[in-house]
């Protein structure tokens, strides 16, 4: 078997580079055939004591903060260590991915400059979320394709189920739009433009407008929206788990409800959004792992486990739950 | 005390009109000087047994569905509820408010025929929803104004900071923009425009932008956005606490734990939209209340009971729940 490396950008995460440097050593532990390539600074790496022979330093002291401008960035006279990781994913064959948790601007300039998989396609970053029924939704674009135009939703479209049909074997990934309403009728000048042309896309299993209600509802595998709509969709669902989670725990203790707890804890497993991995690139020659800004180990080992399985050609995403 | 008249329009909802009726009954119980005018089929408000003397009949029996085109209806020789119930609020001193829980384009178009408080400013839908820390956040627009551009924001500061001026004494209420980050730097077009003419806005308690898993957690007294973003909020806010109150149902169940119920029924209770009144139309002349077509009686008595706090200038829609 040819070798196969992830490589981790340990740099522009909340928690630090510690906790993603813990992130690496559980893909180690998990993945006995995985290596993995760190970005970051050499006496960091070098003193976290990971299994010999298994991990290699892409040196990089500097990264790009949420305050930075990204374009700046890109011109730094020292390396930083989100675009060498990309440069990296991009030069090596046995690449098959790479994690990130900093600016989504750097890393998608970065993307475009290194690793795009086509020149006419723009890359978005989808998000795969659980549904009520006990499935996964691929909600696309979440943040990447502010202000898009509706041709870039159909390209959506055929990305998010392009990645449905390899991670869940599903023969035609049924299709939704995001709309403020279920007919057709219904929507922005966007959603509006772009229902006429998915309608009429070959190669697109199109249902139809999906209402904000009906997001996670499993009745779609792909639900298609411009960036700036997909990411309230994906942290409004996100801080409503939060706040209602939160909400059970103090009613437990209030009303010294000792199962309070263990709900709490079941409904954290099924909806814990920073764990659930992360945000996936589409349309980049690898596969690179968005994840959250306060993403933890177990975030990191998750989007490994993504990046596994999609190397592998399975379909058990739903094996990290 | 001069007589106090609520219009109820009891066409339109999914419910029906006998639900809404009911809304009526109970609002007549709980408000023995309030009366109500009912828009309608006669037979059946008649046979409806109402206390005597404190209803009337907007007879009318067609209505708008979501499928028609509210443009069209205006023109419909037949007199339709919404239309003539809205121009009887504007005609009668007495009036308070209106409920409506049917075609939200025929509504709006209705009002800015009949009720248009400046000629100057469109109206919008707000929604009064329930914070992680206990109080309450004006979400303004709703989905009234779909495309509308950066002025329009800043008039919903305006609007939702009056709001909630008379619904809860605030001083200055904290307003917020709704993002794709907190930091002033982040937003689509419009955002960015908008928040820059916020920031500089007189009689604005501006606080910047607030991400979508930061909308409901009680960081802003009024957030604003653009209606196709805030429709994704409301609904999808609703659709996961349903997703999630299912899910503890599910392991009740499943788990044999009587707790789940007790918890899940206090959940719906903090978090129940379809009762959480309705949306609020601002910059009528009238208060004019949006209800969900799901609209049950109780959310009409939830409405009626914030027409009648608004009335009274009270500050306590918190007793509604």
């Amino acid at each position: 078997m040819e070798k196969r490396e992830i490589i981790i950008d340990l740099l522009g995460s909340d928690l630090g580079p510690e906790e993603m440097l813990e992130g690496a050593r559980l893909v180690l532990e998990e993945f006995p055939n995985i290596h993995v390539a760190l970005a970051g600074p050499r006496k960091l790496i070098e003193a976290a004591g990971l299994p010999e022979g298994r991990w290699r330093i892409l040196e990089a002291d500097k990264t790009v903060t949420n305050l930075d401008n990204p374009i700046e960035a890109f011109y730094s006279k020292e390396p930083v260590s989100v675009f060498k990781a990309l440069e990296e994913a991009g030069r090596c064959d046995e690449v098959i991915g790479l994690i990130n948790a900093g600016n989504t601007g750097a890393l998608f300039a970065g993307a475009i400059r290194f690793l795009l998989a086509d020149k006419s396609v723009r890359p978005c970053i989808a998000a795969i979320l659980p549904t009520a029924q006990g499935g996964f939704t691929c909600l696309v674009d979440t943040g990447a394709s502010i202000d898009c135009g509706p041709q870039q939703l159909v390209q959506f479209a055929h990305q998010g189920s392009d990645l449905m049909r390899s991670l869940y074997k599903l023969d035609a990934p049924r299709v939704g739009l995001l709309s403020n309403g279920a007919e057709p009728t219904k929507g922005n000048k966007l959603v509006k433009e772009a229902h006429a042309l998915l309608a009429r896309e070959d190669g697109i299993n199109f249902v139809g407008n999906i209402e904000g209600n009906k997001t996670l509802s499993g009745l779609c595998d792909v639900l298609v929206c411009e960036g700036f709509a997909g990411n309230q969709v994906l942290k409004n669902s996100e801080g409503m788990a939060v706040n209602l989670i939160t909400e059970i725990i103090k009613y437990g203790k209030m009303h010294n409800q000792p199962a309070a707890k263990e709900i709490a804890g079941y409904l954290m497993s099924r909806f814990d959004f920073a764990s659930l991995g992360a945000g996936i690139m589409l349309g980049t020659k690898k596969t690179v792992m968005k994840a959250r800004g306060s993403c933890n180990r177990t975030a990191v080992l998750n989007a490994a486990r993504i990046l596994v399985n999609l190397a592998e050609n399975k379909s058990f995403y739903e094996s990290i739950h």
